[in-house]
């Protein structure tokens, strides 16, 4: 059995406490001989600011850069709202997307039956959601050049966001969308606004374009992001697989987690080109909810959202598809059993703290 | 009584025929001796450009010019798809804002009770709804420069739009937030991404600028454009006035709009300074919804968004707060009586046209 290396970013926040949920489906995992995982711990964030004054440390960079995947907690936090822009929280967690050329997020937006009623949409618009988003995540306006707040004197400044796209980067994403519709419902609608910006019309012609010469058995629609933003508040069961740029899909895949209405219960995957040579890719997997200041530190943190990434890590970069299959199988079933975390409980469930919620998931498998 | 100059500019799609009935409205307030209008008609968007090749023509714009306020009606559809970019139907709408200066664009978000089952969301997440919008309309990546695409050759292009935000732009939109949060419940919420954009770390530190200098009686908050987002879909009753950039704001009044279940109700008024001298501002109204091509001419489209538009010309241009009370009475009315067009309908209400929709608001006037 092959050993994959993995490296722990849990962050700020609730992270540790939800990342130990998945350090023990690892240790579970080793010692029932099912996989081999080693594992190694960083800083990330907040947490890497107080120990070293800086976003993430070089020592951890090459740690994520010789592991086989990452798996990420979350960063932030009233505490370090003052700190210099340049080392940030955030700051870290761009640099390992940027850095290791993780070029395509995946955040799927499903409904768990048993939760339905959490959200804000009526059952009947939300029950059965499977959407799939494709995020780009190393272009657009997050990392375009200049990027500048400039003096302009008079108490007047000046400041300045870039949106750069390639051909390149949005044909690469792109595919990443048709190969996964392939394996779905076979549709992808693609976002922009090409009515108001140049990136818009570039990404609608590319996507046509790849779309025409390799894929015309999916089927491709494009839809302005405003109106793309309305139609998933409006009827977001119309959608398979929806592809955008890297500040939509920010917004957008928000929105579409709160339809669920269960953040604290949906992963995330940001994957790297396939290299020619070792036909591995880097990777890197983190909830889509942030780091809850708040309620840090008192078992309140649902840990299915990081459990849930560390699944994804299992079928895009370990090729164990059954094993993640039996990981989403026991969420769903510990939820059908009516254990809730504080996020999720409503009259009538058991209320479960995180250690509780992860011990469970584990019984079950 | 004074006599009020008004640009019509109907557009494309279903705006002529909503258009119309804020024309059957003005008539009868002129016969009626309530008010004086003098309207003028001009084409705008696709309309446009098959009469001149253009987006706008130059007499529309100094008749838009010379306006006291201009009520526009929605631009696009299929026909144009492949127009050259420049002369696209939004760049009409475009022009009209940007050479205006109407940099306030004001976007409430009301639930009609009468229309709360019509809303995605649960009627109690939505029931009472009542937020505005205010929205920056002449800056941010809708006009900043470089927006180009080029082409690098070996079959790739590069596209760049740049986001540009001075601090005069941010302090303007700002207090045009503030004033209305004192006229309403007293808050206001700004919204960018300083996380990632340095335009919203210096929309953040203008916004709390204004605040602590001229408005500390109003509550500010700040929220991350992303989680606002969220926060919209998931407890949209907890905001009053909302503040965020042309882009940001494209897409969450869009969102906002969608929450209340009637795109066809909401208007939207776009403003711009007011002059030292003359005390006047220059001032565009216009429906929230689009042009609807595949309804368009069948007399289905709702006419009420239009006229309500017309409403906030009445509120924010001309004085008469009075009158456009009783023409949101009378909307509000009709519907009470379950009269309804199609986008709005359900059972046990009465079936309207866009005309007899129309008479019946003019009627209960
Ligand atoms: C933390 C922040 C930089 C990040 C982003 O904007 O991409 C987050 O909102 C996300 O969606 O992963
Ligand atoms: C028509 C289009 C240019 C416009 C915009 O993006 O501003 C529209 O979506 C709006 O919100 O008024």
């Amino acid at each position: 059995m092959a050993t994959h290396k993995l490296l722990l970013l849990p962050g700020d926040g609730i992270g540790p406490e939800v990342m130990a949920e998945v350090q023990r489906l690892i240790d579970w995992l080793n010692k029932q001989g099912i996989a081999s995982f080693e594992t190694e711990q960083g800083l990330v964030g907040g947490s890497a600011y107080d120990a070293h004054k800086v976003s993430i440390s070089e020592g951890d960079m090459a740690k994520a850069v010789a592991a086989d995947a990452i798996i990420f907690g979350a960063v932030g936090g009233p505490k370090w709202d003052s700190v210099p822009y340049e080392v940030r929280p955030e700051a870290g967690l761009l640099r390992l997307r940027k850095d290791l050329g993780l070029f395509a997020n995946l955040r799927p937006a499903v409904c768990y039956p048993a939760l339905a009623d959490a959200s804000s949409l009526k059952r009947e618009a939300v029950e059965g959601l499977d959407i799939m988003i494709v995020r780009e995540l190393t272009g657009g306006v997050y990392f375009g050049e200049p990027k500048t707040i400039t003096d302009l004197g008079n108490g007047q400044k000046r400041a300045v966001d870039t949106q750069v796209y390639d051909t390149y980067e949005i044909e690469r994403i792109g595919r990443v969308a048709f190969d996964l519709a392939r394996k779905r419902r076979n549709m992808v609608t693609s976002m922009e606004k090409r009515n108001v910006m140049k990136s818009g019309v570039l990404w609608n012609e590319v996507m046509t374009a790849v779309h025409g010469r390799e894929y015309k058995d999916v089927t491709l629609e494009h839809q302005l992001a405003d109106s793309g933003g309305m139609m998933l508040v409006k009827a977001p069961k119309q959608f398979d697989v929806i592809v955008t740029d890297n500040l939509f899909g920010d917004m957008l895949s928000d929105i579409a987690a709160m339809l669920t209405g269960s953040l604290g219960m949906l992963p995330s995957a940001s994957l790297g080109e396939v290299d020619a040579k070792t036909k591995k890719r880097r990777s890197l997997f983190e909830p889509v909810h942030g780091s809850a200041p708040d309620i840090a530190g008192q078992g309140l943190a649902n840990p299915i959202a990081m459990i849930s990434s560390f699944g994804m890590a299992l079928r895009y970069s370990f090729d164990m598809g059954a094993l993640a299959d039996k990981v989403d199988a026991a969420i769903a079933a510990v939820l059908a059993s009516g254990l809730r975390t504080a996020d999720i409980k409503s009259e009538g469930t058991t209320a479960a703290s995180t250690t509780q919620m992860g011990e469970a998931i584990l019984k079950e498998l």
